[in-house]
């Protein structure tokens, strides 16, 4: 048909102009499009005057056809709702995979890594949405800069200059998606310059110890003792990942020694520190430990993520980088990997407005309160168990009686607590003595469900 | 400080206890961080009520130092608008990278890829965007499946359908940041797979060409003869990638037969077809050719995307999959490479709500006024000058009189219109005849621009 489809609202692709007459023909092809799948179920049909018109046919003929096909059930038509596709089932094409099953979905959830998805800002994050959508330039909405969009860059260097004592200047800051993303480039980039090694902590995320592999790179773990990880004894590496505000999984503080420790070392040897500042804003006991990154912005790239402080599904994440690698960064990242610039956008408005301070400061008292009472109940149920590390974050580190970790997890397991050992968590070439204990996210779960994890959570523990 | 921080609305990172009393000691930490650049010019300060009850001292310290510093400039303070660090230069760190110069921007762009960003229908998708938050389970802020979610998974495989006539359900698909991420992940995985040789056109983009060398394959253009791209001449390759509704940039349809043997092609060497529908909705003349895809779902990989429908900056793109392609491709994506949800969520609204289809409808007019405008004025004003492939799309390819592409191009540079010669997109090892040519983006200005750049084009027409 050679008709113009400009003035169509919804494209059905027909060719109705077969023999038997045009409300035949418009008939035909509406079926065989329903029953070929190519018109889902409760798809919602152009009025019969919109189609009329666009088919340059009479309106009654559409109604008609229309009429036809809801008789025989392949439409359904009510008042106020229009006509639509009926609901029912669709023969899907032989070739489609098979549907993964999902897992069973446990009852409690304490893995941590995930804040409360819960109390995310919705009205808050809508509100800064839509200013930062009406206000954006037009130009905004293209390709745009590789390191992510100028506003937010700006907001994330004063935010992260005031609240985390991080040196950083707009230009030296690369948005990325989510620390992953970030560590696969850093990844990359260290390989590309001839890297071998990177130095990482004995406990931490496997899929980060797997990312770096994946760019072709042998990660190393340090030696963990009673106080944190020893940074004195930092391999012949070309780079380090560390989380010194408080150590994933194990919750301590890198110690102000060590901290200068490795400084030095990456002043000495030119080697670089990846510092994942992952819940930074999160200190319960005192003001939060600023940013390692601020004592050698040379020498020291700064990851932080919205992942903890609002939502994983953001994805948003951003790098502070010396000077030297920003270039190299930007070369792997490319146009292939850029983020959305809206939540960008909403970012910066959030933070510029104020709203991600309010936001972080009532989270902080939710993820205290939890932690109290963690603590508490703890102390009161299962006076074998102590919680260890600092008052931060949103999970702690229950050290468990010797030898009872297993049996532990195995007990979640089968009371619907999903839950990780510390052994989850542990390098494979770690040498540290293995300790028995629970990593509990107590982030994870809504307000809602988080009187009923604890109590689960107290009933397995020995 | 050994203070609770959990009611601070802003974070100043202050330690207001030395010498000299409180005030003194406020007032020279709150300077200090303007001063070293860690408090932003133009930060709002907490109130001074809000900051004396979280440091625990009288309102009067807090009032008095806010007053000092104003006194000395560091601060403002007006009436409604609180205090605020003053507007001053904040002294950069000595090692910031210094801030690449923007390039000169030409007065009219008709460089085609990126359509009218300000006919983005911001009211509308604000409009989703809130519907889709509000209905979106809190779970689905999480880290999320890995192929997309299910809610646009959903959405797309119902709107392609019956849109372009692919044959997808929502477990077939994967959404990517773009097509170029979508295509990097297909290289990866045919490198992976043992490939060496990807067949691409004669004309294209040279970025998809080096992201498919980046993932170590070798790309190699079929021949394009007066009708289209000769599918019939395909090499011992392991794929080709295609535009078959609508070349890019030639502007012509791949022809029945020749989609035929590509398709041939694939079935008997079990070889992959790339089809990358960029601009598939856009048809003026009638309606689109349904996808390749719909012919052979087990050997064509489908690529959409919203960068020509919506806005390049949604980053938002899909793959429709062969069921042996996905576990591959998702393995390769893996969790770095997620994209943010709230888009996703607010994209499957907006085509399930049926915006998108009149957004699509809307822009389909006013993209064909366009054309029509363009292929009427070289008419009248530049008659050696073809206007040449289908009415389709968002770009058209003015055919020049020989030798003259170079000289029309240098002159449309010193004219300030962004514009490349079909020479732009030839691949280097392409053996087709060179033609002059001229390729005009007519999407990419704003309806505001539209006519001034139609106006330097003809200018510099011969």
């Amino acid at each position: 048909m050679g008709r113009p489809w400009a003035t169509f609202g919804v494209d059905l692709h027909l060719e109705p102009s077969g023999a038997g007459g045009l409300r035949r023909g418009l008939t035909d092809a509406l079926r065989d499009a329903v029953r070929g799948g190519r018109l889902a179920p409760g798809t919602r049909l152009p009025s019969s005057r919109t189609l009329a018109a666009d088919l340059g046919i009479a309106r009654n003929t559409v109604a008609e056809a229309y009429g036809d096909l809801v008789a025989e059930g392949w439409l359904t038509a009510r008042q106020g709702s229009g006509t639509r596709v009926a609901e029912r089932a669709v023969v899907p094409p032989s070739d489609t995979a098979p549907r993964p099953r999902a897992p069973g979905r446990p009852t409690h959830n304490l893995v941590p890594g995930t804040p409360d998805l819960a109390s995310f800002p919705r009205t808050e994050w809508l509100r800064a949405a839509r200013r930062a959508l009406t206000a954006a330039p037009s130009d905004a909405l293209g390709y745009g800069d590789p390191r992510g969009r100028p506003e937010l860059r700006t907001a994330l260097a004063g935010y992260l200059s005031r609240a985390r004592g991080v040196r950083a200047a707009p230009d030296g800051i690369l948005v990325c998606g989510g620390f992953s993303h970030g560590l696969r480039i850093l990844g990359t980039v260290l390989r590309a310059r001839g890297a071998h090694t990177v130095a990482v902590e004995s406990y931490g995320l496997f899929v980060h110890w797997d990312l770096l592999a994946a760019a072709g790179l042998t990660t190393r773990p340090l030696p963990y003792d009673a106080r944190a990880t020893d940074t004195r004894a930092l391999p012949d590496a070309a780079a380090v990942l560390l989380t010194p505000a408080h150590q994933f999984p194990m919750g301590t503080p890198l110690r102000a020694d060590r901290r200068a420790a490795v400084v030095d070392w990456a002043r000495r040897t030119g080697g670089l520190v990846l510092e994942d500042d992952y819940d930074g804003e999160f200190r319960y006991d005192r003001q939060p430990v600023g940013a390692l990154q601020g004592l050698d912005p040379d020498h020291v790239v700064y990851l932080g993520t919205a992942s903890k402080s609002l939502a994983p599904g953001l994805r948003l994440a951003w790098m502070v980088l010396p000077p030297s690698l920003m270039e190299e960064c930007v070369a792997v990242k490319g146009l292939a990997d850029t983020c959305g610039v809206l939540d960008q956008l909403t970012l910066a408005e959030f933070i510029g407005s104020g709203a991600y301070d309010r936001h972080v400061r009532s989270a902080r008292l939710r993820y205290r309160r939890r932690r109290d009472a963690l603590v508490a109940a703890i102390a009161a149920r299962a006076p074998e168990v102590r919680v260890t590390g600092i008052a931060a974050g949103l999970h702690a580190v229950l050290r468990l009686p010797p030898g009872t970790e297993p049996s532990v997890v195995q007990a979640a397991a089968w009371q619907g607590l999903a839950l990780h050992g510390l052994a989850f968590y542990r390098h494979a070439q770690a040498t540290t003595e293995p300790l028995d204990a629970l990593v509990v996210g107590y982030g994870t779960p809504s307000d809602h469900a988080w009187a009923g994890a604890l109590e689960a959570l107290c009933r397995v523990l020995p």
